[in-house]
């Protein structure tokens, strides 16, 4: 059950209160792929420049990660520049050079083409739409987008969401795109522009996950009319946030993949655990660094301590 | 088990994104005590003008509330106005008439004293420390604090933080509080402090609940190791968020006040749901209008509906 991830495979130089690191391995596509390798097998389209060394790519491949689709170009690799020295909530952009990001084209090996499950990472949404076209045999896609797109792009972003399994985006990115300050009220509206499920992400307080009648196919009504919410781990020390969303997006999305995408409402509510527990392992240390060196059991056992932080018994 | 309140009666006049309320019944100590009295006893200790009616009065009565520690003296009622047009998130004050309420003693009543909980609404933290001396037979304490007392009045609040049962403040002030802009941190420093218990709400993302050594005597160290997140209700429509921390502490106390104030953590947990659903009642229609007039099958289905939302089966 095999997922394919589209999107950024850069290079992050980040400042935080706990330090700085200076280009880390890092991008959205990264992210994704090392929190989803501990459910299921990944395959990563992305671009990299003459930088990005094999020490780099074995990061993933040592995970299980397939590199087939991650082209190497003439030039340098996506280089992002940013600091939570004000508030660890948000990144302050200091610098961002696409580099060879900038003109990607998205090519999907053939070898590919048999996987069943998509996420498109944060990118342009026309080249999200140009891979799930290109991928026609994929039953479950999953997609990212930011303000960026929502605000300049609205266009080619409602065409990816049109029949989109799951959107998962922030607090703020809902309310733009719904034009509406109440988070219900902008759930109920992402989801008519089509997307079937829509999950927002809270930051340290956790995710929200709002359904739609088509969430679960043949399901009654009571199974979609109830949102569900799934904590954060409250932690000590937040090293750095970068990547918490898409490792969030892997863990979610990897449980939900290594279950068949068969979409119960049980299977949602663990998928929205899973989510949490990696984006906190991704925060705890710089970059990739956490994600990396992982074990099943160290995952189930932080997944207990979101049970035992949200259940009553 | 009847639980003794002190703080503010009031008239609040309510500028919302909903509409506007004039001279509403408000008052920290009236959303307590009409969100606790569906639990157990509650008893009011405040201060009114000859502005407040009989038929103000009957809304306490009505549901129970002893307001014979209620003291009618010459003037006008506490007035607060204020707007949340900007948003629902933090009111903007407009203005504070504190009229009968600058001079505020309370005075407990005899019929009074056999009550062996307490809760110490927002007030100047002196008089919160001088009740407490002065019922000596209160087996549980709770309290409330603002900015404006951690700010400028440090020194008189630590006297009341200490031995504290529980603290319920939000995130901004319990980081003010602790300087720290880490929320674990944070409530690790306040229950350094020697506040037993620490509830932190997030307004529309719930409430933590963080224990300490002393919050569970006798139970094993794993007890008090994990925090527990209670969920708020997402709500399409938030009429009025005055009142809403009040009445999640009326829900919170009164609950283990019904439960004889056993400390457990299963009591505390359903402590925290109940703290929730009350909350969630209160922002929906303006003032005490929603909470005057609930059952308890209502809160207990609004409590099924929270474990729905937060639970994995």
């Amino acid at each position: 059950m095999s997922i394919v991830v589209v999107g950024s495979v850069a290079f992050d130089s980040i400042e935080t209160p706990s330090g700085r690191v200076d280009h880390a391995l890092g991008g959205a596509a990264t992210h994704f792929a090392l929190a989803a390798s501990y459910f299921t097998q990944v395959r990563v389209i992305g671009v990299v420049g003459e930088d990005f060394t094999a020490a780099n790519e074995d990061v993933l491949k040592k995970r299980g990660v397939d590199t087939s689709g991650i082209e190497h170009v003439a030039g340098k690799s996506f280089h992002w520049t940013g600091s939570y020295t004000r508030t660890l909530n948000e990144a302050d952009t200091l610098a961002t050079e696409l580099n060879v990001f900038e003109t990607f084209t998205p090519k999907i090996p053939a070898s590919y083409c048999d996987s069943e499950f998509l996420f498109l990472a944060n990118i342009d949404p026309k080249l999200q739409a140009r891979v799930r076209r290109e991928m026609p045999k994929v039953k479950m896609v999953c997609g990212d987008t930011m303000n960026y797109w929502i605000k300049d792009h609205s266009a080619a972003l409602a065409e990816v969401l049109v029949d989109l399994d799951v959107l998962l985006i922030n607090d703020g990115e809902a309310k733009m795109l719904a034009e509406d300050a109440n988070l219900v009220r902008a759930a109920k509206k992402i989801l008519g522009m089509g997307v079937k499920t829509l999950i927002v992400k809270h930051g340290e307080y956790g995710a929200t996950v709002f359904f739609s009648e088509r969430s679960f196919p043949g399901a009654k009504p009571e199974a979609h009319a109830t949102p569900f919410r799934a904590p954060a781990l409250p932690l000590a020390e937040v090293v750095d946030p970068t990547g918490a969303g898409d490792s969030f997006a892997g863990g979610f999305f990897g449980y939900l993949a290594s279950k068949k995408g068969e979409l119960t409402p049980g299977n949602f509510r663990k998928a929205m655990f899973y989510g949490g527990v990696m984006g906190s392992f991704a925060v705890e240390k710089f970059g990739t660094e956490r994600t990396q060196k992982l074990t099943r059991e160290e995952i189930d056992a932080r997944f207990e301590q979101f049970r035992a932080l949200s259940h009553l018994d």
